[in-house]
């Protein structure tokens, strides 16, 4: 990973190179922006759901996905997830920042085949919706059929880590400006029932105990 | 705006053309993920703080960034927002999925020059910080010498927008599963006054409504 690609040329104090962190924040996140290039070799660039799997990131979508099918050839992406934390007040609009932790991930993402695609729906829906999978109805030959899954490896990876204090110059800490951090959070609200819910059955423990999470 | 390159293939009743909607979701994001190549033509995908100003989206960066270089050169690229907006719990693992909001712009960006930098750095911080430019130090000469403003035109973008109730088989929905959806908001949390703040000035009105948005 010390690669000279994933080496973190703007602001390197900012790179993180601890694997448990860069696991810390894939685990942390739900939505991944992935690139594919077109044929005239545009960069588009798309969100999906993803889960690391161990020493990979698993990535699911429609075998009628553009995104997916290119990616299924084995074309060279950028994997990147990043969790927006805070804003940083400084005295200076200069020194105006963010509080962020981005995970890049650099490689060619291989398909999952046989029965490794409904373990690896297993991993996408228990990270996504931890406890679901035993609730719900799993998936039939056709639905598995029309489901491409996809891995790319940890292996050529960055993180870069934005967090502290603000930063001011010398000079500015006189001025009568406040200073500080604004923290952002993402928390679930009231889980809402579909309206053709036609049983009694009351929202489930686990989906309670995602809210329990949030924000901390 | 609907040219072949931003009509949405995959799940097409999710894109929505109306142009003011596509506004609010650029203005309620505050990171974007942008994409460059390398000199390989392989592609990188980077958060970037950025603001609508009109009928562009502003970004800024250092001018020694390589993400910022190269895209002040003109190459092309594509600037995705996505708003994560909830859990979508259905019966079935395969109808299962998340609410979101996602823009993309593609096109390719031009530098700020003259005295339309200073007013661009405004809109941005004015977009992530509202009420706060007028209350910092402005930039100095040096500091606006070290900053790079683009522009990305809003002349080719589309909007993918997923929203609504769990969109079951009729077959499960007898099964005694709980459905519906969960929401998620972004929501900030208490100020935090930096270490060195010298002055008794209390946390500013302007920052305290921010809490009062959020979550809304």
């Amino acid at each position: 990973m010390n690669a000279d690609r994933t080496r973190v040329r703007r602001l390197p104090g900012k790179q993180v190179t601890d694997r448990a962190a860069l696991d810390a924040v894939l685990d942390a996140g739900r939505v991944a922006h992935v690139a594919v290039l077109d044929d005239e070799r545009r960069p588009y660039v798309l969100p999906v759901a993803y889960a690391r799997d161990g020493d990979a990131v698993l990535l699911h979508g429609s075998t009628g996905s553009r995104l997916f099918r290119t990616l299924a050839t084995g074309a060279p992406t950028c994997l990147t997830v990043t969790l927006y934390d805070g804003l940083v007040l400084a005295r200076s609009a200069f020194e105006s920042s963010m509080h962020y932790r981005s995970a890049m991930v650099l490689g060619r993402a291989t398909p999952v085949a046989g029965d490794e695609v409904e373990r690896a729906l297993r991993v996408l829906v228990e990270h996504l919706m931890p406890g679901r999978w035993a609730d719900v109805r799993q998936p039939s030959a056709k639905e598995l059929a029309a489901t491409l899954v996809l891995s790319l490896p940890l292996t050529e990876w960055s993180l870069k880590v934005s967090s502290g204090d603000p930063d001011d110059d010398p000079a500015d800490l006189d001025l009568p400006v406040w200073a500080g951090v604004v923290p952002v959070h993402e928390v679930l609200g009231a889980p809402r029932p579909a309206p053709d819910l036609r049983t009694a059955t009351p929202v489930p423990a686990y989906v309670r105990s995602w809210g329990a999470d949030a924000g901390a």
